[in-house]
């Protein structure tokens, strides 16, 4: 399969700088990094993270009814990849965020990270300084994706 | 287990530009990341990406044999991790990628994404600016890997 | 669940310095990446790396216990992700990494790496310059984790 050249949306960001974070007992990820989007006006980032949850709430996106189905996971996991993104929707610092979770015998659940409680995490966040990186409605997949300005 | 500093070969890098992509319907993962390496003139780099697939084919490699074994997963999947990088093979940029894939329960699938029929997938490349990072053939582990110059 | 703003250590890093490695056959990747960072002084940095693991050694922090759960896996695995993280403790740069293994199938393993012994092995190092990034007792969670000067 080639790649068709209309079908990628390319954005160019310059400097950037570097956001270490700790993140503390019981709160959320995907929330508290919102927040510190917001407070530090991180318009536009990646990050990674690495740590342990208490509990989760992953999506899986159903490409023919486009409906998120949600696994929640009530037990303590270790969060052994996650990587997401911080955009715009709406003018607010939006976070999308997927993971994998494993368990005390290293077995795996991973999607799309709805929610996380936090037993301990470290996120590093890049803050891309460039053009406006904001989530608009995709009628093809009805979902809020990237749209060149 | 200690590192025997000779196994390890080192390159350094300075100032370094961050794109970010966003893949549309039906195109192949790799294969438009290869092309915006191209179009970029990116030479070396690495990447993330989460989104979702329609379809993916992943490798492993056989350590004794030197073959890869292939798996088709006929399924759309969320593109739960994606990690790769961007170097020359050839004098064209090569990209190399591993990802884990989810279903709709959160069951995983992971390996080198060889093929990844794109549903909707965001990418993070970081241009890196420096020394030829170029693949030649590694006689050890049969295959195609970074050697200094 | 909204995140405390309490809740979170935020650490600012500027320029950065991009280390790619190649690491060798047989070589520990958790060793090898805290040696690298004591040669070349990286007191703080994120990393991701793919590749194949000959054998591996997952831990997972029981958080009610608080002891590590060990599971070895001595079996020839893709290194489907690898995340982590380079700070200080005791002084000395620690290297903290969370990894997804695969088998020939796609099946998956996750965890903590604690050991990982490699077939072959692509690291992408960020060098973070700023505050110290020092790991210190927590008795909440009784791990060693940052803490803000």
């Amino acid at each position: 399969m080639k790649a068709r050249h209309d079908s990628i949306c390319v954005f160019e960001f310059g400097a950037s700088k570097e956001l270490v974070l700790r993140l503390k007992d019981d709160v959320d990820l995907v929330q508290s990094i919102t927040e510190i989007a917001k407070t530090k006006g991180v318009k536009a980032g990646t990050f990674t993270a690495i740590g342990a949850l208490k509990r989760a709430k992953l999506g899986y996106y159903d490409q023919r009814s486009h409906e998120y189905r949600e696994t929640t996971i009530e037990a303590a996991m270790e969060l052994a990849s996650c990587t997401g993104n911080v955009s715009l929707k709406g003018g607010e610092p939006f976070v999308h965020a997927h993971a994998v979770l494993s368990d005390e015998k290293g077995n795996t659940r991973a999607g799309h990270l709805l929610e996380g409680s936090v037993f301990a995490a470290e996120v590093h966040l890049t803050q891309l300084e460039g053009p406006a990186l904001e989530r608009k409605y995709d009628k093809a997949t009805e979902l809020m994706l990237w749209v060149p300005e």
